[in-house]
Formats: structure tokens, C-alpha cells, sequence
């Protein structure tokens, strides 16, 4: 048995140790005689589960306690509807287009009310995040909204836009954890846990209080409620009772690398050993914007099909997983999360140079 | 190491060789250097893992052709909001409430349109299920809806309901795979499985095909029209992978114990071990009329709060967990899923002799 590097932009790469920890917990977690899989969410064991869970993920990321730690069950496309049943009082909101998820955000936006693309970056294949200094909002809007890191194509917002005074919702699934975040600057921020945290199957959501009331859309699915969750501590059913005990041991493992801060430095040092190389190839080349490329998620293309297709197969035989880009966009993508090693990258590095002498 | 035998409603007892199963392929899914928690749902190797996984509960539940067999972000509080969302085309539905769920997806349905409570067995404290020959269907309905097991009262609908021509939904959470049934009499049938198939955060839907359609409410989110998974073949979003992936162990599993007759048998034995002991107690007594009974779930009191507490509490020293009944009607439930093992049963039975010889 050999581990391989796995560059999958989500479900992705989790820390070994979790992995390990839950392997070793499987039949019987702590002396209790059964697997987390198989515990009442109502149980004490499972409370101590996802309360240290919350209580680590507002450690990690210094969350204001008037904010909200929601596990909600479900991917982001719930959070696409459930962003305006909750917060679109006056019916608009302005969205900035920067991607594929960003895309149906906003016209999922649209089926509540006028959803206004004040900004996009469309014109050339999203390979950019748009200036956000001074947008077209609107007086009317009840939020604006940012997918903050673009998995598919590869940028991040590295300034947050100027909403005017409106309320931020941020979309941070591939970026969530990968460094610090001002959380008091955002409404919400809610994330898909699949692609920085642990499986899939499950949304944090954090939201500040205020913005928490019975006063949702007609039509609002009870479930779809952030009250309903909030009141209930998010077991208002049963939650992703072991989505939740992986995602608790993934921030374990952080605050035990130092925390958001140390991950920054470690995933920028991660990112610079493929963008430096990126920058001086003769063959390959990343696809976005120095200023706005992100470090989770690495878009690469030789500009030529074939070539691209050569490589992804050749990495795959070498170990290296998942490196073709998005179905919608093609070329190669190497999403680099929290828990991919220096390591990993590094060796991506030293095959991608090795490939480009064989192949120049 | 010692696995004590779970009673619980759910999240429940899994079986073990499942359990042993994903514990041996944590670090590595045969040969592919990686856990599912890690794999993209576009790789081939899981394509593999969820196509098998339909497969086999095609086989186990003879679904027929013009079924879709959906697997479902969220849990069985989204669908109650998701069957009027997709079925309620004249704004009225029929509601049979047996116990707190169907209870509670009544009262979603009245968030949409006309919901009818056409029959309850609330009087009696839904310790029966209520004669439904001739209900005064609505000819207006879209359906009637039923929870066909209900897990905190112990009741099962042994005979389905006349709809007198009207769709029939099912809520079949906690005995869907208990036994056969025959799907073509339902519109739809789902389950949260994390009762009697997997982990907690899934739901699994089988939906006739003609009522798979674009027309639905106002409002219902892209992620909640049947169509758009039925189209995506549940892949429209990210899934919960890892919880595909235990379900299909847990069907094959049911297909190599013989399949649901056989479960059916098994799961039959089971209860009447429980149920007789109880019929010949002189200190415990089941609280559902007899006919009424459900396999999986066998709420009991002694009739006395502190000696129910006693019980409670010593049967778990014993290693009998989750006897408690739920925290809406006290008392005991012992919950027997299918993968609650024939000697669970027996030696719960032991216990409970002991115990009634020690107390009377």
C-alpha cells in the first residue's frame, strides 16, 4: 500500500493522521463501544464531538462570539438558495460574477428577486478577480456577494471588495482554513467542507446574529431556516454526525501546525514552489493574473491539448492524482490544500521539469 | 476493545464486516492510494462505488425501470419540504400523522398549499395506526403522505393506505430494507438513511419518473427539483461520498444475507423474541396495539419513571446502549435494525428477566 499524491480540487486530500485516528476509531471510538458512525447525535459523546469541533473552529479562526457556527447538512448549491430566503428583505442583492459557482449563485439569486451582476471577469474566461473599489451597488441591495476563492479557475479575491456599507456574503468553500480571515468584515461566510476540511456532504456557515431571524422568504423551507439551526445548535435533525467528527479532527491537526497564521506561511511557500516554477517554464504556464491567483487551487496549460493530455496521464502513472482541469475549462489544475505536503508539490515540480526536457 | 450492542434509533448499529470493511480501506481504496473521503466524485473509481450502490438497491428493492433512484444531500426535514416543492401541483395534499415526523411534514405541507390532516392516531398518543379504508381523500390532492414506520412511537403501517387513486408518499426512514416492498405502489419512497443503512446526511429517494418534471412551486432551489439530480444522476452537486460508499457495503451486505425476504424473516424472529417477552412480563409492557407494531423500533415501559430510569441505567453498565426512549415520550425503545445482531436481542431479553426478577 502506497499513498499517492492527490491534487483532487474536492472531495481532496485529508491530513494522514485523521485519517489514521479514524481508521483506529472505527469499531469502537474511546472505550465506547461503537463507531462515531453509529452514535445517537443526542448522546454525550457526540455533543463533546461537536461542541470541541465548534468551539476548535472558532479557536482557528477568532470568530466573534456574536457570530453563528452553523454544520449544515447538504452542499453549497443549498447555500445558493438559502443566502436569499434569508437575507433578501428588500428582494435585491448584487452579485460578482468571478466564476462557474459564483455563476450559479447569482442566478439562483434570481429566482427570489433582482439579482444584479455588478461585476464580472467573464470577458476573459475568469482568469481574474474584477477591481471592486468602487461597484455600481445598488441602494436597494441586501448583500453582496463573492465566491472569495474560484476552485476552477484559480483566483482570489486578496482584497475584499467595497460593498458600500452592504452586508458581505462570501462563498470561502476552497479557501475556508487556508488562512485568516476577518471574520467581523463578512455577514456570512459558509463554506463546503469537502475541499479544505473533511468529506463531503456538509456546509459550515457562520453568521453573524443579527442576521438571524424568523423574517425568511415565503417558502422557506423550515430545515432551510438559519434560526431553525441556530436555536437548535445545528441539530435541529440529525446532522453529518461523522462528516462533522472528521472535520473536528482536521482542526485539531491545524491548531496543532500553529494555526491559520502558520498555514498561511506554509501554503504560500507550498504555492511559490509552483508558481516560481510556472513563471520560468518554457512549457507550462498558470492561467491567471499574478495578483489574484490563489493558493489553494493552481491552473496550468502547455497551449497545446494534446500535450496537456500527455502530461495528466504521465503525472498519473508517477502518482500524481486528479491534475486535469475542470471538465469546463480543460488543461491542468492542481488544487493544493491545507493538507497536501510541501512535500507533494515539490515532486510535482521535479516531474513537471523532468517533462518539459522530455518534451520542448 | 469490546463493541456493546446499540440500540439506538439512529444514527444506529452498522454492521460490523461493513465497519471492518471501510476501517481496512481508510488509508487506501483498493490500490488507489487514497481514501473515498479523498476522491473526486468525477473519478472513475467512485462513478464505480455509486453506480454499484444503485445497482444493488435496485436489486434488493426489485425497483422497477421507470423509478429513479436519487441519493440526497440533507436529510428527511429537507424533503418534507421537497415533496409539496415538487409534487403539490394543485396546492393540496392528503397527511395521515402517526407520530412527530409526519406531524412535522404536515405542517411543512401547509407552508405550500391545503394540507389535510385526513387521519391521526395523536389521541392515543400515536400508539396505533389509524384505519385508512376509507379516508376522506381530497379530490383535489396531489398525494397522501404517510410515515410508514414511526420510530419514536413503534408503529408500522402493515397495509398501506386507500389513497383512492392519489400518489402515495412514503416516509420509509426507519424500515426501508427492514423487508420487501413493493415500490410501484408509491409515487415516492425515501429515507434518511442513517436508521437502517448508513451514516447520518443522506437521504435516498425513489421517485416515479413522471413525476420528475421542471414544473414545481415557485421558489423550490435548483439543488431540491428532483429533475436536477435525476438528471445529474445525483451528481448535479458534490454527494456525501463517503456515505454512498457505506451504503452500497451495507447492500451488499443485505444481498449476501439473502436479500430482503430474508431480512424480512430474520428481522420477524428478532422482534417476536422482544415482543413476546413483553406479552408475558409481568413488569414490562409494550406500549403499540399489537397489530400495529413495528419491527424496528419496540418502545416499553414499566409503568414506573424511576424504575424505567433504574433499567435505563443499569442495562447500559450491562453494555445495552440507547435504551432510553425519546426524550418526547420517555420510557424504553429498543431499536433493531437489521444490523442489530439475533444475540443482541436474546441477551437483551436475559437482561430484562433478571432485571423483572430483581424489581417485582
Amino acid at each position: 500500500m502506497s499513498r499517492i499524491y492527490n491534487f483532487s480540487a474536492g472531495p481532496a486530500v485529508l491530513p494522514e493522521e485523521v485519517l489514521e485516528e479514524a481508521r483506529d476509531e472505527m469499531m469502537d471510538y474511546r472505550g465506547c463501544g461503537m463507531s462515531v458512525m453509529e452514535m445517537s447525535h443526542r448522546s454525550k459523546m457526540f455533543e463533546t464531538i461537536i461542541q470541541e469541533a465548534e468551539a476548535d473552529l472558532r479557536d482557528l479562526l477568532e470568530i466573534p462570539d456574536d457570530y453563528k457556527v452553523l454544520f449544515l447538512g447538504g452542499g453549497a448549491h443549498h447555500q445558493f438558495a438559502q443566502i436569499p430566503m434569508n437575507l433578501m428583505k428588500n428582494r435585491v442583492a448584487d452579485y460578482i460574477v468571478t466564476g462557474n459557482w459564483a455563476k450559479r449563485a447569482w442566478k439562483e439569486g434570481a429566482l427570489y428577486g433582482k439579482a444584479n451582476k455588478v461585476a464580472s471577469s467573464e470577458d476573459k474566461m475568469f482568469s481574474y478577480i474584477p477591481d471592486c473599489s468602487d461597484l455600481p451597488i445598488d441602494p436597494a441591495a441586501d448583500y453582496v456577494y463573492i465566491c472569495e476563492n474560484n476552485t476552477i479557475y484559480g483566483t482570489k479575491f486578496k482584497k475584499l471588495p467595497n460593498t458600500k456599507g452592504k452586508l458581505l456574503v462570501s462563498d470561502a468553500s476552497s479557501c475556508i482554513l487556508s488562512e485568516p480571515m476577518d471574520v467581523s468584515k463578512y455577514g456570512v461566510i459558509y463554506g463546503g467542507v469537502q475541499k479544505n476540511i473533511g468529506p463531503a456532504g456538509m456546509v459550515i456557515a457562520i453568521v453573524r446574529e443579527d442576521l438571524i431571524t424568523d423574517d425568511v422568504l415565503p417558502g422557506t423551507p423550515t430545515i432551510m431556516k438559519y434560526k431553525t439551526q441556530a436555536d437548535a445548535g445545528s441539530m435541529y435533525n440529525t446532522p453529518n454526525c461523522y462528516c462533522i467528527y472528521i472535520c473536528g479532527k482536521v482542526f485539531k491537526w491545524l491548531k496543532k501546525l500553529g494555526g491559520l497564521s502558520a498555514m498561511k506561511e506554509r501554503n504560500e511557500r507550498k504555492a511559490a514552489i509552483l508558481y516560481d516554477f510556472l513563471d520560468s517554464s518554457k512549457l507550462f504556464r498558470g492561467t491567471v493574473v499574478k495578483e489574484d491567483r490563489s493558493l489553494m487551487n493552481v491552473p496550468f496549460v502547455t497551449g497545446n491539448a494534446d500535450l496537456d493530455a500527455k502530461f495528466v496521464k504521465e503525472a498519473k502513472a508517477e502518482g500524481f492524482e486528479n491534475l486535469k482541469g475542470h471538465r469546463s475549462v480543460g488543461g491542468m489544475r492542481a488544487s493544493i490544500y491545507n493538507a497536501m505536503p510541501e512535500e507533494g508539490v515539490r515532486k510535482l515540480v521535479e516531474f513537471m521539469k523532468k517533462f518539459e526536457e522530455e518534451n520542448l
